[in-house]
């Protein structure tokens, strides 16, 4: 009988997805981290051989001798105006992009297992379809006419597997393109490979037994996140310009997903880019014509990015009333909070909030509205090929009875009570009437606020999820700012004896703050920005803004990248 | 131990409607139309009374001597623009607005039966709130300030019941105002009424055991519709000048309905109006701020109506695919659609369109989301108080099993896939890529198609509802443009031979026109417009162009009020 069909299946899928990477675009042994000589199946497990393997990857794609010095100038010199300006002027051919993306794409998988699906051949055939439109007609297919791109897993592309990290959704190619995919393809974008995302999707490290465990390459010991881990990973190793990823709770629909769990949030497409003015170069052509796409997309206009003429009101949320971040989240929200209001480019109040008491009842809200199908699809699927979940998932996806209508709809009155309580107390919505003045309880613009209670963490140990799933419930747009690298000073920062352990999480915190806090040193510290629901443009309007005014103060005004 | 208790409560209910009319407001007995002389309970089942009593009510309000000669003119001369700005001019107080008013919404009700909750204490006490506002601080408490407005018995209004027609839900007055209220009271509108509603909102007459039959004042022997039909008649009769009612199918919540009654479409608010101006001066002031009262409401512009400087393509619907219309509709549609093609003031383009196929799915699918709770919670709600469903309820409401999560997960699925080729069939969405240049493809701005499958029906024998039902489904904004009433020539038409019934509602539609058809003679018959999901503000273009060239048609270039 031989041993259980996950496993054969998974030999297939990393046999393939080996095959697909030209013997020519192999690293050598040398740059290979330690964490890559595992076999995908040995990764998910075997996490000891992660410490000591710390320092950054980012410069081994320009030092292996795999890409040409031009091509090193392609994926490294532009930002996404710059490369499709430079397509444009016909100083760049989309081949000559896309294959050194590819390339890069290539040495990224291999330093990090990043990938799910690499597309190089149909990538290079897309972009020499391109160049002879270009050549024949004098115009460019669209607007993002050659732009590289990644895309997580979950997206469909017709003929290639959307698994979600489930080996019995393996060799099922999708039978259509998802809108999504149509739309940058429409405005003639490259997708260059699809990445790595954890099994079912439902947890924060980027691991399953196909594709093996992404690792981060800033540290290996640290978990590269998730669900859309793998392309996080592969933008900041420029495998591509700009990635999509999802996360759940809102608007454009994931066809691979839907239908096969069933949950009662909805995934939200969203951009992982390198800076916010990518982001907006591409959100401004995607947003006008996703309706088109997206059968359950929103008609929206997407300005040009331009600083609001009224003062800025910004709430600062240090807590969420579930956990009290670490010292040293607290102390960076303490740091940005004053760089915005000290601001001489910007006019912002800054606000202190408290966590409103609904707060709390997001996490649990989402949670139940997350399961209402008691799992029970799921496990089915896993068994079709006895298939183990992830260590992670054990113990916490178990087989329950299906919600009934009427929990469902309970649930969901719970949510709109929930929706209206927070919008009240935490952005003072309403507005209070004409004829009154009282101007403490005027709306806020934007937050800011955690995006974990704690920096990066070790693999498999990402603890409460609140200060995320809180807003996916609500449906705010929130994005991801890095603030600057965790210092010696910061790891002397310690507890205030007023703080009070207000949860189990908070106590792990404080026993790893206690124990571990030294793995942080050198990591990337990062702040959230959230908006009302569906002010996605104001987002990255409040994105960039916040961006600007901390590059201003780390890096002086020459406004570098960071 | 008596009658059954939702005889007590419709008694109660009845009486006390009745105690908040002043005597001083009563009709002579002249003018009450025989329908209105028999008690709410008869007016549910005796419909042979309504024979031969056609006449339009419209001229009563003026001709009672309820009303002074001062009274009659602010309540028929102004639009919404024209009185609210008599109102800022201090010309008239809000207080003598709102008293014509509740006077008329009196007079309505003593004719037809359309009011449910009267507010006119209330509505006198908040106008001399405003009047006072204006006196003391020389500003408008808003820019809707002292607008009579009426709103359909299914929006919260704080210590007022919402019943939707259930005695069991009578004397348990909401707690708190629905978002639409808080909304057009902060802007300084006056709710001058609640108005009636079908039992448990889901057929298409408005009557119940609480407040009767609400009859149509064109023609008695004709149904006014529902579930707003209460709202309809009461803006008809000018007993306010605009109300707002509910179809079930989008974005603004109705807190009386929800949590009672379980359905996967939820119900959306929208504007019963006399002109597309008064429509327009009313959304425009609503829609932008919306989302800072309804916690589901998107947030939006809404710009000035202006003419599109395109080429608009306007499809013309004839067919669902389940009913073939009647000839007087088929006629209609044509008429209009030439009208339209040639209209000198716009630039149309008229593109037949047949029914793509799985536009015959929606109905059912409808039918199965809207009724995914089995009818239990509803029927015990009924059983509550021994409640019987009306007459065109029975048989049709039926006790079943829940739907399970995997079937409303099945259902939304198809739903989906309805969406999806609907769109492509009905709009050509995707539009051609740029790299093409088919022309017959491209996308639809706006579709007219008839309401019905025939004109005005009467009491309770409302047919096919695929028309409305299939645009709830989908959430595209639809609106409705009277036409012209319908001439003795109209009752000439006849079926061609080539016309196949495609359904029994085909046949029943086919005998009533053989036998019965001379009841529509001089009934008002009309257009929907249908838009693509959330291009309202283009809706209301749109409307205001076909209306325009309708006007210009029927009545000249004077452009009069229809």
């Amino acid at each position: 009988m031989g041993s259980p069909s996950y496993i054969d299946i998974s030999v297939r899928k990393w046999e393939r997805l080996n095959s697909l990477i030209p013997s020519e675009w192999r690293l050598h042994d040398r740059y290979i981290p330690s964490g890559m000589k595992l076999s995908p199946f040995d990764s998910v497990h075997k996490l000891d051989c992660f410490e000591g393997d710390t320092g950054s990857l980012l410069g081994v794609p320009r030092a292996c001798g795999i890409l040409s010095g031009k091509e090193v100038e392609i994926t490294e010199k532009w930002d996404i105006r710059g490369l499709l300006y430079e397509i444009a002027a016909k100083r760049l051919s989309s081949e000559d992009v896309t294959l050194a993306f590819c390339k890069r794409a290539a040495i990224a998988q291999q330093l990090t297992r990043c990938l799910t699906e690499p597309l190089f051949t149909s990538a290079l055939e897309q972009a020499r379809h391109l160049d002879d439109y270009l050549q024949k007609t004098g115009k460019l297919y669209g607007p993002l006419h050659g732009l590289p791109v990644t895309v997580k897993d979950t997206f469909n592309i017709k003929g290639v597997d959307s698994t979600v990290g489930i080996t019995a959704l393996a060799f099922k190619p999708a039978s259509q393109d998802a809108p999504l995919v149509q739309l940058l393809r429409s405005l003639g974008a490259i997708i260059i490979a699809k990445t790595n995302v954890p099994q079912t999707m439902a947890f924060l490290d980027s691991v399953n037994h196909m594709f093996g465990r992404t690792l981060n390459p800033l540290n290996r010991l640290l978990t590269p996140g998730g669900s859309s881990g793998g392309e996080g990973v592969a933008v900041v190793m420029r495998a591509s310009m700009i990635g999509f990823g999802t996360d759940i709770g809102g608007s454009i629909r994931i066809p691979a997903m839907y239908g096969k769990l069933r949950v009662a949030l909805k995934p939200v497409a969203g951009p992982i880019g390198r800076s916010i003015q990518d982001i907006d170069t591409v959100m401004k052509e995607l947003v006008p014509r996703a309706e088109f796409f997206g059968h359950d997309c929103i008609p929206a206009l997407w300005p040009s990015l331009s600083v609001p003429k009224k003062k800025l009101r910004i709430g600062v949320l240090g807590s969420d009333g579930l956990v009290n971040p670490v010292p040293v989240i607290s102390h960076m929200l303490k740091e940005v909070s004053g760089i915005l209001a000290r601001s001489k480019e910007y006019d912002i109040d800054i606000v202190k909030i408290t966590p409103p008491a609904v707060m709390k009842k997001c996490l649990i809200t989402s949670a139940r509205l997350m399961d209402v199908d008691g799992a029970g699809p799921l496990l089915d699927l896993l068994a079709q090929t006895e298939e183990p979940l992830m260590p992670y998932l054990r113990g916490r996806t178990v087989r329950r009875s299906p919600t009934s209508i009427d929990k469902l709809y309970a649930l969901c009155a719970e949510r709109d009570q929930i929706e209206i309580e927070m919008r009240k107390k935490l952005w003072s919505w309403p507005p209070p009437a004409a004829s009154t003045s009282e101007s403490s309880g005027n709306p806020l613009d934007a937050i800011i606020c955690p995006i974990a209670a704690h920096p990066v963490p070790k693999h498999d140990t990402y603890g409460n999820l609140s200060f995320t799933t809180t807003f996916v419930l609500l449906d705010y747009p929130t994005g991801t700012i890095p603030v600057r690298n965790l210092t010696e000073a910061d790891l002397k920062l310690e507890y205030s004896d007023q703080d009070k352990p207000l949860s189990k999480w908070d106590e792990q915190n404080r026993i790893f703050w206690k124990t571990d806090r030294k793995v942080y040193l050198n990591t990337p510290l990062s702040v959230q920005v959230v908006v009302p629901r569906l002010h996605d443009h104001e987002l990255c309007q409040v994105m960039d803004m916040v961006d600007t005014a901390l590059k201003r103060h780390y890096l002086g005004d020459s406004k570098a990248m960071l």
